[in-house]
């Protein structure tokens, strides 16, 4: 049978996260891989009951086909929770802010076209770009995020770029209040669009981070928002919000794509929602996540003492990023570390550009405290480990 | 700000169904246009139970991120539910069999790739396909589905036929089992993949409708299906069933859409399904469908008489096609009949060529028996008013 396969589907290549993901579901390794919430903090009970009353009250709307834009109240909650003056007209309830970036790249990326994007990036969204056949371009970013003067020179064409502000996937790093201003301004001069996705900005530990991008330029950003990280992935919930100029289009791409996110779950967030909910579940969040983080910064620390291992503190969200001695590279160090029971994620797939092989990141927020202990510990061991037999080979004579 | 547009972007429209659709929903009106399933038909209680279930067995696991490929309970029910030999490996569960649609036209689809269609076919599948920008070609089709002779004629480089088999949308046509014979080895024999749509398939009234073609060939076929029909449509719950050859791209391309369809109401549905709970269920819906289909074949009999008009008999599903008489085009035809409290689809839209203007759809399901006659007799006075303006603008002296 003649199956032809579209350009595109050649580029597409399973997940190098995914295939790494299944190697850490074998019993006993302790995963400090997914960007896996805690179940701990889903609001089961609260769920439960919101189940209960839709089907209830409203179980023929709540199981029937419903419009594209998303169940109306969920869109209103969603302008009112925004720190800026946000039209529910604008907001677009997706399946899972994953989604988003699909119509994102739909409505907005021919083959060939240039979208800037951090140095690194969030790994989905390289993928969810990859279809549409962008050029994707690093712009060079350091702790503050991306750097003006990099951004400006590379803005000529640009479709948009893609920026992650917030606690970022992958490295925890947080753009700084006069870096967002001066992107914010930098960007608007050379008309380029901005893709802002804030999965995680809600899970801050010490104080909320600076305003969002969007906020500061409403008509010339898309802002992708989760109820993954506040309530629970496993209902694939997120939203966009669009200026007037494009959101027709993402609309009508989202038609085309599932005719509309699930009804039912919409239907049960809006309802746990109800009375601030998230008011008082999200500070438990982030009390324990905080936490996990703090364990897993004194674990490094302990462990890792004299190795020359650098990494970040991250102010919020799941992840922090490390950065391991000259000649470790973390894709060969990796299955060395599953033999001693711990996963990461190496970070060079992160970049659109080349990888800097010497990276990794590591989730505080599904493991324990205890299991952080052990997994940092085993991490160490591994890492002197191969550093002793670096030495060994750099000892050896060289081959004649 | 420079938002510049892919170049698919443009060719994005507003779908007429659903601009349609929103003028039905003024109180009232009874609308004979949507695809909605009966409400009576889902299954509320069962849906509760089922939440309750999974919460309180699995309630973690229900809520975390999951598997792209779906819920392997739920994978296995589908290949035990289907009709040929079918590896739970081959299942991918998707959000919505719309969304199959989409990943189907991301893996096979290229710009300017010819798809073959059926004469007139489902306007969804044209609105998901559109994005990737084939060049869609309409193979001439009577009562029995697609005529083999001019599938053969335009078989060459087609990337894939889509055809839906059983109780077509928007024809509500069955292919024989003698022309899904002839087809399927017709495109065998071209080299041909089929995408075989079966929504439907499960609403039969009489008799079940013949093997599906799929299960003559499976290797050259993907096969889609829905829980939208038997069980609700709100929960956005599909499937896709593809051959080894092509299986790994439908699943990366899903991955990358939206990670996973929930998990959450894959295992509420495969929590409902336990106990043979369809079998039980879905007798319910067929007999309902059979009284509404009786009703409004019996009020277009009565009410249209001496006026004709041309309707078929579907065997099963939720529509029923109809050919209004010369002159009469459904798309001037519609605001007349909504001033008069119906609603129905024209059925241009559904043709990738050239449309029929006399041609309209009419769904069965959703309104009452009542609701039918009063709709029905609606629209004969407001065909019978149409033909009397057609005929005096024919009496009328021609303009100088």
């Amino acid at each position: 049978m003649n199956w032809k396969l579209a350009a595109r589907a050649a580029k597409m290549n399973p997940s190098v996260l995914r295939e790494i993901l299944k190697v850490t579901e074998r019993p006993g390794i302790i995963s400090l891989a997914g960007g896996l919430p805690s179940p701990k903090t889903f609001p089961i009970q609260a769920f439960a009951d919101a189940c209960a009353e839709v089907l209830h009250n409203d179980g023929q709307a709540a199981l029937q086909y419903a419009a594209s834009e998303g169940y109306a109240p969920l869109r209103q909650a969603v302008a009112d929770m925004l720190p800026w003056n946000v039209d529910p007209a604008q907001v677009l309830i997706t399946t899972g802010s994953q989604q988003g970036l699909d119509l994102v790249a739909k409505v907005l990326i021919d083959p060939g076209s240039k979208v800037l994007v951090e140095t690194p990036t969030y790994l989905g969204a390289l993928q969810a770009f990859g279809p549409m056949e962008p050029n994707p371009v690093s712009v060079a970013s350091d702790d503050e995020g991306v750097i003006v003067e990099d951004l400006v020179a590379k803005a000529k064409d640009g479709r948009f770029i893609y920026l992650l502000p917030n606690f970022q996937n992958p490295t925890g790093r947080t753009m700084t209040e006069a870096r967002r201003a001066a992107v914010s301004v930098a960007a608007a001069a050379a008309g380029l669009p901005i893709v802002e996705d804030n999965p995680y900005g809600e899970l801050w530990f010490d104080e909320a981070p600076p305003l969002p991008l969007t906020a500061r330029n409403p008509e010339g950003c898309i802002y992708l928002g989760s109820f993954s990280k506040v309530l629970a992935p496993g209902l694939r919930l997120g939203f966009l919000v669009a200026p007037k100029a494009i959101f027709p289009k993402l609309l009508q791409a989202k038609q085309a794509v599932d005719l509309h996110t699930p009804i039912f779950t919409q239907r049960m967030v809006s309802a746990v929602m109800k009375d601030n909910f998230l008011e008082r579940h999200v500070p438990t969040i982030r009390a324990l996540y905080k936490r996990q983080r703090d364990a897993m910064m004194a674990a490094l620390t302990r462990e890792m003492a004299g190795l020359d291992v650098k990494f970040n503190a991250p102010k919020g969200g799941m992840f922090l990023w490390a950065r391991l001695p000259e000649g470790i590279d973390t894709v060969a160090l990796l299955p060395k570390a599953v033999e001693r029971n711990v996963a990461f994620v190496p970070g060079a797939p992160f970049y659109a550009d080349q990888g800097d092989p010497r990276t990794l990141r590591l989730s505080f927020v599904t493991a324990s405290v205890e299991e952080i202990d052990t997994a940092i510990s085993a991490l160490a061991l591994t890492l002197r480990e191969e550093l002793a037999l670096l030495g060994e080979r750099r000892l050896a004579p060289e081959p004649v």
